[in-house]
């Protein structure tokens, strides 16, 4: 597989900053956002654009293979034969990545939950219930102990380095059942940071992710449920409240949502049986 | 014009609430997300689907209107006929919403940025340019002071209701540039809020918004620059900072970026003539 292009996540910039009354011009840095297509090759066929998405650079390949997965693209690391920065005139487009699949596959490629394709009558409804169709099944277990989830905010807080120079990136974390951090990402896109997460579980085959946590850094939308449910995550956590659409595709998906997790407290909105309230 | 549905931005839940290590289930609110499909018609065509977008139910016409501004199909109110509801079998769809145009525009109907559609090296550069063409001039004024400014989140705050049930909701306002309160919206997704604010502006025949200042309640990602950029807006604030392409975007379309704005400070990132420091 190739060797990924470094990037950095962030990028310098001078500002006139008001601090009490006084002015100063200083340095400062500026989380990085930089569009990015991905491409879907499949043998026989032309590249085809898959989507563009606003990025922060770095993880580029896992990103793309991650979208793939929670897009319903690739449903196994068997698919992708290679990933790759596309290449033309002998010049590397670091804002493109390409992911060679092995064949077609029987379903097509789907388009993005945001490009407009739904036919009246069918808007929202479709969506989900094309969702449930290509889910993996959901496990039971794991049950998770209060205690564990109470400490996760801390822990991805503290492993969000890049967090501290610029105030602008999500954090995306999976963590085992008993805490321990297993793949941190953080991306100015809040479902980027996810897929980042599972493209490196996808590369190093490890899906699905059926005894793991997804500790989010903000809010839960109904596309992050989506992703951790693409990815076979049963328990979702999030230091912000969950959506009404968020809930219900986790109620029929059989995924736990932890949410408000801030402090000493924190809510669960669906799939109470996975937390064990008085560990 | 059509009434609008009345949607509620918050739905009933119930959770397992544990704080301090008690747990009691109770009755708790969440902030309702649903896909809304977004079409134009042009006289002699049929109706277009021009994105589907999560949003938050409410100031539903204001959305649709303010995304065709934001993205380039729609440059006045005179080429807006009607907003509605879709209708079909003689049943409303609350969740796809009609806009009907005078006549067919010049170059046709772009594609969201989120839709995959660059060419390869061209990728990003030519989304940049392409709105760069589409903008209306900026202002050179206006001025604003410092004190001004630094009051903007409290105003905003106290002026999100919902907020305060949920937590879970972006908050985007139109302000004059004495500080006084033109429009807020909220929504689930940042971006929605601000054109549901443009889209006000629309309806009302007040654009551009060129002694405007748009405050937004988290970051400032490249797609809120462009959409303000679109109406006109000269001067755009946040509790937050902005990205590495916000700044670049609003450089050249010669914005005003104000970020971090906390207590007593915040950064200016770009057009600092427009902020009167001693004020």
């Amino acid at each position: 597989m190739e060797v990924e292009a470094t990037r950095t996540p962030t990028t310098p910039t001078r500002v006139h900053a008001l601090a009490d009354g006084r002015v100063v011009e200083r340095p400062d840095r500026l989380v990085t956002e930089e569009p990015m297509e991905i491409r879907v090759h499949v043998p026989g066929h032309v590249p085809e654009a898959l989507a563009v998405t606003m990025r922060t650079p770095g993880n580029d390949f896992e990103l793309a293979v991650g979208f793939c997965v929670t897009e319903g693209v690739v449903h196994s690391p068997d698919d992708v034969v290679s990933v790759a920065y596309c290449v033309e005139g002998g010049a590397h487009h670091a804002n493109i990545v390409t992911v060679r699949l092995r064949g077609m596959l029987a379903d097509g490629l789907p388009r993005r939950s945001f490009v407009a394709n739904a036919s009246c009558g069918l808007c929202g409804k479709t969506q989900l219930d094309d969702v449930e169709l290509r889910c993996p099944p959901m496990s039971d277990g794991p049950r998770v102990a209060a205690s564990t989830i109470l400490e996760l905010p801390d822990r991805l807080r503290d492993a969000q380095r890049v967090f501290d120079s610029t105030g602008g990136l999500h954090g995306a974390a999976v963590f085992g059942v008993d805490g321990a951090l297993d793949t941190l990402r953080e991306d100015v896109g809040r479902h980027n940071a996810v897929d980042k997460v599972v493209g490196r579980a996808t590369l190093d085959r490890r899906l699905p992710l059926a005894s793991s946590v997804l500790m989010v850094s903000g809010r839960v939308s109904f596309e992050i449920v989506q992703k951790a449910a693409m990815a076979g995550i049963p328990v979702v956590c999030a230091v912000s409240a969950p959506s009404s659409l968020a809930v219900d595709a986790a109620r029929r998906f059989g995924q736990t949502i932890v949410g408000f997790l801030r402090g000493a407290r924190f809510n669960v909105y669906t799939g109470p049986e996975r937390v064990d309230l008085d560990a």
